[in-house]
């Protein structure tokens, strides 16, 4: 029998990543290209269009299965449009429509973070486990959750927006405008501008950080975790609260949802040695007993290019399930 | 074709309720005793041996289709033992076993608040609606979540435990051990100790509270409301921040896991009118646009029968289903 293939694609606001990718999760082909945002939704697609012909001319004729895109932002579960997506400065575009169009091949469009999640699940930390949530602290945080060998949609495809839990409702705002959110203390974009914020309070105290850039508008939380691990107390005050935010999060969501297993992946946690550990620590001893039990803390495994083998997963995932359409349905 | 009934047994701490219901959730006998919790085990397996049979023998032969008993603590999904419920001082008990023996019809043994959060689902605020998350804010505050069409039950059966979300990492200490629960400021017990631990820095604030009852250390959550409601300082402190506490919790509980119905019941919540509007108010204004947008946030409908009708519709959702036995099953 013939080898079959998906690709999966990684659009972010930065990059588009492609790759083709076996039914087994591996990589066999990939390409990327900086995006062109500024191009606006026809650029965009345009670049997708064409990358995923790149892709499609390295593969045996008739080997591809589908082809999965993983959106930054928020996606239709019935149509695949997309609702919103603010890095890529779209609004309710069809993307699914006019690219299956283009490219004569089943098309499914998922947010991003989902993507991983099922990614993580067929091929990464999660293999053989049907009950876990993944959650990924980067610039923002985010994450997605199977439940009894499902993955978690919502009614309007959000479920898994763990970035705008309230850990501290009388804390800092945060983007979205609601008050002490995990996002708004342990975010990438929340670590830089909460030392920003202190620093700008008393100048005096900046130096450590400003070691590493020369200008308090120019802090980001890498340089907020350089100063951290040289000591400094204003970045470590900075830090510590994020790792408390993030127990406290974490702790949140194994409590409601009560998973058998927590992953957990993205840039922040891997600003410097020792931060997961902490968080496993706290969580454990944080968590209702019958929430930890049986419960298994594991990093994310599939490292940098998660984002293609997840939207590859989930064309592999809809097939299995027989889906037909963008959706991804089970029986009752 | 002859008509079947189901009992419902709501078990709790101070009195044991069952009642025989009909396939569409009406009450046709109920009975109440109180528990003999001293008794131990055995004391109170005799008394809900006793209860089934008084019922039992008010129905028709061969009508009973089956006993749900709704427990006041953590369940083993597959044995139907009672692991820990602290109320009744169980530790590790075969009581779905012990009653099948001693009955001689099927039993299924659920958490209360899951139980009740089936009910709703099934004949109460949430009938039509197949992703729903109930709320209950009692002295302690739990819940239960139904997704496309099934009630979540997590690795260790205790998906839903919403009272031991983190709603301030950096907040007064839970019975649970950790900081900050949403239940440290919300839950009856809370709102009470709340208002004790005031009053105790500052015996001059206590008056309007002491009104309602004479010692510090007799404060419950009710006299906390009346005072809230004669304009008491010290009483709108507790109340307000257990509001805004709810808030954040509702919150997390809608960005997090997107239902299109959040079903808000329990004791607390009816402690003054206009509680229910202010929390829905700050949900809708704080959430996510993506978690509101099709949410409605309704208050629960079934009143103070919700924890029989909750463990009957428990059994009429399990045999409805076909599945044998104590856990409820679906095909993937």
């Amino acid at each position: 029998m013939q080898e079959m293939y998906t690709i999966g694609i990684d659009l972010g606001g930065t990059k588009i990543e492609a790759a083709a990718i076996t039914l087994s999760g591996e990589i066999i082909h990939s390409h990327s290209i900086l995006t062109k945002v500024t191009a606006g939704y026809p650029g965009v697609k345009a670049q997708l269009v064409e990358i995923i012909h790149t892709i499609t001319s390295l593969l045996p004729a008739n080997s591809l299965l589908g082809i999965g895109i993983g959106v930054p932002g928020q996606v239709e579960a019935k149509t695949g449009d997309v609702i919103f997506a603010p890095n890529l400065q779209w609004h309710q575009v069809p993307l699914l429509q006019d690219l299956e169009e283009a490219c004569n091949s089943p098309i499914f469009v998922l947010n991003d973070l989902r993507a991983i999640t099922v990614g993580e699940w067929l091929f990464g930390a999660g293999k053989n486990s049907s009950n876990l949530f993944c959650m990924f602290i980067g610039t923002g945080i985010g994450g997605g959750m199977i439940c009894e060998g499902r993955l978690m949609q919502g009614s309007e495809n959000s479920f898994g927006e763990v970035g705008h839990t309230p850990v501290n409702f009388k804390g800092p705002i945060c983007t979205c405008g609601n008050h002490g959110c995990l996002e708004a203390y342990a975010g990438g974009w929340a670590i830089a501008r909460n030392a920003k914020e202190r620093i700008q309070a008393d100048p005096s105290k900046g130096k450590a950080i400003l070691k590493h850039c020369s200008r308090v508008e120019d802090i980001n939380a890498t340089h907020v975790f350089q100063a951290y691990r040289e000591g400094d107390p204003l970045a470590s005050e900075v830090v510590e609260e994020a790792i408390e935010a993030l127990i406290a999060g974490c702790i949140g969501v194994v409590n409601l949802t009560n998973p058998e297993k927590l992953i957990l992946g993205g840039g922040v946690l891997n600003g410097f040695q020792g931060f997961f550990q902490r968080i496993k620590r706290g969580i454990e001893k944080g968590a209702l007993k019958v929430a930890v039990r049986s419960l298994e803390i594991v990093p994310a495994a599939l490292g940098k290019h998660s984002g293609v083998i997840g939207a590859a997963a989930m064309v592999i995932h809809n097939q299995k399930r027989g889906n037909v359409g963008n959706e991804t349905t089970y029986k009752l």
